[in-house]
């Protein structure tokens, strides 16, 4: 069916079912519907009628292919023209196969295994009747208090922005109409969720819209640029006002200065949260604001379906107003193909011929493998197979490794880290001692001690069980639980080589253990095959190479620290720097612990110094900058050369560093590469005081280095 | 001389004398100074000439009549025009006689007191030949990591503006011109310096314009109401631009929009400081954006002196520019009289007389004991005078009282808490252990607990040393340092009744000292008086009265907490809040351990139910509230009745309560008074999404109660 045909169903539709159209119930409203889906909000009484939910556009937290054609088929034999019920889900890090949380992602730094995780999850949503998918999540975090800084690729906008892309392009592939294994991508939250004050979710946001253009904003727009279809509104405030109600952020900026005609959604519960909020009076002003607003779907709450008729026969609202928010959503069904096949993608056989299949295992595999951060390492890693070890802690035989947003995900799957040990260090060479993740029995340190005594070398598996970060999982402490602290120091008084796995969702104050460990995997929540990726890493088979997408600050009272930050007119490393009145704390360092790109090897990489072909830039001559990097260790390693840039004096203050490119290299022991980046004058531009986006002539530092901190830095000039 | 003498000195000045106008040095580059005033900033060669010196307009950190004269007397002899220095210091809270931290004088909530100090302050000031002082400092301040929460009245808006005024009206009087006991006030830090990113001094601000204008730009904009003098830069940025380059700040909003003529300086060393900060590229840059944006003088920088001739003989900076920059200056001058009377005040008899005179002291007494806050008492104050008392810790002999901002106040004169103690506990009964801030020595801990044991009650004197706060004073952990909590820990443990009394700068963490200690009286930095009106308040003497001006943090991972927060779309304590979906914390409270407002007294209050007059407010007709406030307990106290108000639903989001008036009443035992608060519909105006000032008719929520938490909540109308 064309647009003319979705324009004249359009005509035939009363203004309640358009009303309808733009309502979005969860699973348990529907005829079919046996599982209850993931509730994340406010489950209350909506006052739906069944004519509501017949009449209504879509379907929130529905998968498994034989469900979503019991409930389309219900749905079609009641809906009186005819409109298929799109089914969304989130599937934010894979739908059964599960990936590492975005956060680990990140740390990858590789878009292509990004994209084709996202590839893998929709494959898997798509097979199981999903057509939209709640992701990518495009918010750039600070704040590693914050529950769903998991959920984000990090600090950087640059990084989030590239990310954002390839999970769009796995996501939705290169044409959604003809490709059924595909689903359509929506980014979210718009706008600026990532800087929730106090890292308390929900909360309040304000900046200026400076900060919102420079950081916030890119990743979103990188998502609509790659021709994501969908957008998610954001639950906090920006300038004021809740995100489901902000003309300014939804009207003027997303559809008309970057004209996005595609569907924007409010997140769950958000637009009847616009009184709580404190900008509507009742559900008719909340309706009122968020059409005005240019919301299209209202997810969970009814004050679409109850009001927005009135309001236009009232004259409040303008019917072409609810007409285009219809017509986007007719628009998407047509793309989807739903009007040619309700069921689209939906297919119990093919369930079960792909879903959760090796070749999906080997990729998610790969990717926890690509996402692990080598945050320390005396040389206890690898291990000696011939050692005796003891796997110790709350996450050595705990399946709880997928994360935060896996729903669909299964823990039973999930390999276990003691489980893939098990087939590395058989005979008994391998001894396990579980205990919780936030209190620790004394018979459990006891047998932790027995356990590490009898071993060669200690492996602590410690971490945040998945629900102490995602959604509504934020932390004042950041710090590992304290029973973990406490095994660490027993077991670190044995004075045996000691490395530990650390399994979160969050940047930690690692104060406590990067003291006492010799060594530090982090491996996030490495999802499915986490145990075996990390298996692999620990004997040796695999050198770990991630480097990480958000710097882990040194203490809480640091926060928020971030790379990307402004110079302050009193930089503690200035020249002329007195003792005390620089911007610093009196008790712990500016510097985070370690610092976003970081991340070790099982080989050392040197760099050379780098050379500039010439150190002017024009408009229409780029720069050229060159770096051999030689593998000087004993082992086949992957580096990640990064590229920053840093503008010494702009019409506004500009970061001390912005990664603007980077490489990721193999190389074998002795192997050098020469890697070249080249930086165009389009890559300098910035947001100056009147908000228009330019680059200014003057001086430049270009950096190149395998993290932020660690840089060679050369001088240049824009003219 | 009037304003047309002015304009002639103006034409006989050469674009070099002008420049040289605008310099402001400090007192060691002057002929017959010998002290060294205070370096806050880096003091390195500055390149200026004997005859930049000679030209200068005014000079930093000098105080003493006879100085002052030499300085000024030697000033005159070479000045080719005759035209006096102006003198200009850091009196913040007292020149000899040293009051409490301004922090401490916000949470006296009493307006008369606080004008009272600074009238005193200016008046020790004057007679020792100075003329401006860098006070009020107007800065909101929400996060007590940033050590100059001290220099502010704290997190309420109309609290520090009505405090601001108090100050300007206590430094100034009625006419400088006439009044040579006086000094002219210099508000400061415009604007948003509160705002550090990080409670890092210097740090980054941002924030939307909205902010700015609702909670951050009140203070500033009191103190010219009031008719303050000057105005001084922020060292941070404003919207990417450092405020002493920021246009939009100082030429838009500050001289054109609140229309202020007086004088604006910069803060130590902003000017140039515009090259690290990255929006100059050098000191001739500075020089351009700092005098395009207004600043008339710079502190401690030369790029004017040595850039704006020639900015102007190239045609990039209008002459007129500087003419009336220098106009403002030789107008304050004049003002001042110093045209009439170089040394004006400056008088070595004087000072002998009223400096530190028992009048002033009694002030500062009295203003000490109205600052302090009882924040604990489990009856254990006021002390019984027969008992013996262990006085322990570091602030039990320590003089280091004044607190930061008192480098003209003597530490010798300060009346220690163990001298004003021993008046009342004579005969052996007080027993006096001293020890340091950061560390204890096990000797000092064993005689600490030994002279516990010897006693009836324990009372701790703990706290901060005032370098741990104050400028570029500021701790990512806000804990009393380990070694007190651990003197805590092992004098609890004997099981006596403990008292702590605490000296800081800033709200603390209390983790460790609430749950020991039977009471807790907060002194802050009480000043010079502090040992004194300390000891009234623990013999029960005096009651305390004292209400917290800024909320005490639950922990650092909290911060920003303050009580004036929006109320997000899914607060915790909506009706159907689901247990994990709500904005919170999963580790600790969303509420600060201690609110804005809080405060105990040695006797208790109640507070009948409120009574509004009629629910409904116009234009035209206040809402009245009255309330029958009885003192329920054995003493006479002090209650501070506050009013709040909550807007339910607005343009933009509104704080949950937002304190509007209050009453401070002194009731004796068994009696009651009834107070009645008049609420005006210009009270109820804020920034709405447009930036424009008003009210909306609405439902409101009034609340009176003894602290921002424990209120009754009463609905009305806004029509």
């Amino acid at each position: 069916m064309a647009k003319q045909h979705m324009q004249e169903l359009l005509q035939q539709m009363t203004l309640e079912e358009k009303a309808a159209q733009l309502l979005q119930l969860a699973t348990p409203f529907y005829e079919g519907a046996e599982s209850g889906g993931e509730i994340t909000g406010p489950m209350e009484s909506l006052g739906v009628t069944p004519q509501m939910v017949s009449d209504s556009g879509s379907v929130l937290g529905l998968a498994g292919a034989e469900e979503v054609i019991r409930v389309q088929e219900a749905h079609m034999a009641k809906n009186r023209l005819g409109i298929p019920l799109l089914t969304m889900a989130d599937i934010v890090h894979g739908f059964k196969t599960i990936f590492p949380v975005p956060l680990a992602i990140g740390c990858s730094w590789d878009l292509a295994l990004a994209e084709r995780s996202a590839e893998i999850a929709a494959r898997e949503a798509a097979v199981s009747g999903v057509h939209v998918t709640f992701a990518p999540m495009a918010d750039l975090v600070r704040d590693p208090r914050w529950g769903r800084v998991m959920e984000s690729t990090g600090e950087d906008p640059y990084l989030n922005s590239e990310f954002a892309r390839a999970f769009v392009r796995g996501f939705q592939g290169k044409d959604l109409a003809e490709d059924r294994t595909r689903v359509a991508a929506c980014v979210k939250h718009f706008a600026a969720y990532g800087l929730a004050e106090g890292g308390r979710d929900y909360n309040t946001v304000d900046l200026s819209e400076r900060q919102l253009r420079e950081f916030y904003l890119k990743g979103y727009k990188a998502a609509l640029d790659e021709g994501c279809e969908m957008v998610m509104t954001a639950f906090n405030t920006v300038d004021g006002i809740p995100a489901s109600a902000n003309q300014k952020l939804m009207r003027d900026l997303l559809r008309k200065e970057w004209g996005f005609d595609g569907v924007l959604i409010s997140d769950w519960g958000a637009v009847k949260e616009l009184i709580p909020h404190g900008v509507a009076e009742d559900e008719r002003e909340a309706a009122l604001k968020a059409i005005l607003a240019g919301v299209d779907i209202e997810m969970m709450t009814s004050t679409y379906v109850h009001h927005l008729p009135e309001l236009v026969k009232t004259g409040l609202v303008e019917e072409s107003m609810i007409d285009e928010a219809v017509l986007r959503i007719l628009q998407l069904k047509e793309k989807l193909g739903l009007f040619e096949n309700p069921i689209r993608g939906a297919d119990p056989a093919a369930e079960q011929e792909i879903i959760f299949c090796e070749e999906h295992r080997e990729a998610a595999r790969e990717l926890a493998v690509k996402s692990a951060v080598l945050l320390k390492n005396n040389g206890v890693l690898p291990l000696n197979p011939g050692q005796t070890v003891a796997l110790i802690g709350p996450f050595a035989e705990n399946s709880d490794i997928l994360g935060p947003w896996s729903w669909t995900g299964s823990r039973q799957d999930a390999v276990r880290l003691d489980q893939a040990m098990q087939r590395r260090w058989s005979d008994g060479r391998l001894i396990v001692e579980g205990c919780g993740v936030e209190s620790i029995t004394e018979e459990q340190m006891l047998s932790a001690e027995q356990a590490a005594a009898r071993a060669d070398v200690i492996v602590l598996a410690l971490g945040e069980d998945s629900e102490m970060s995602g959604e509504a999982g934020c932390r004042a402490d950041i710090r590992l639980p304290a029973a973990q602290l406490e095994l660490v120091s027993r077991l670190g008084r044995l004075g045996k080589p000691m490395a530990a796995v650390l399994f979160n969702g969050r940047p930690l104050d690692l104060h406590g253990i990067f003291e006492e460990a010799d060594a530090i995997l982090e491996a996030w929540f490495p999802g499915s095959e986490g145990g075996e990726a990390l298996a692999s890493i620990l004997a040796g088979e695999r050198n770990p190479s991630g480097r990480l997408a958000m710097s882990f600050p040194y203490s809480v009272g640091q926060v928020p620290v971030y790379y990307n930050h402004f110079n302050t007119g009193r930089p503690k490393d200035a020249p002329d720097a007195q003792v005390r009145y620089v911007s610093q704390y009196l008790d712990v360092p500016n510097e985070p612990l370690l610092p976003f790109g970081y991340g070790l090897s099982y080989t050392t990489f040197s760099y050379s110094t780098p050379v500039l072909e010439q150190d002017i830039m024009t408009g229409d001559e780029p720069l050229r900058l060159s770096v051999t990097v030689t593998n000087t260790g004993a082992n086949a390693g992957e580096e990640t050369v990064q590229l920053y840039v840093r503008d010494l004096s702009g019409d506004v203050v500009r970061p001390v560093k912005e990664l603007k490119d980077y490489a990721k290299i193999t190389l074998q022991p002795g192997e050098s590469r020469e890697v070249t980046f080249t930086l165009n004058e389009p890559q300098l531009r910035y947001y100056h005081a009147d908000l228009s986006h330019r680059s200014d002539p003057g001086r430049f530092v270009v950096s190149v280095g395998p993290n932020s901190r660690d840089t060679a830095d050369l001088p240049f000039q824009l003219s």
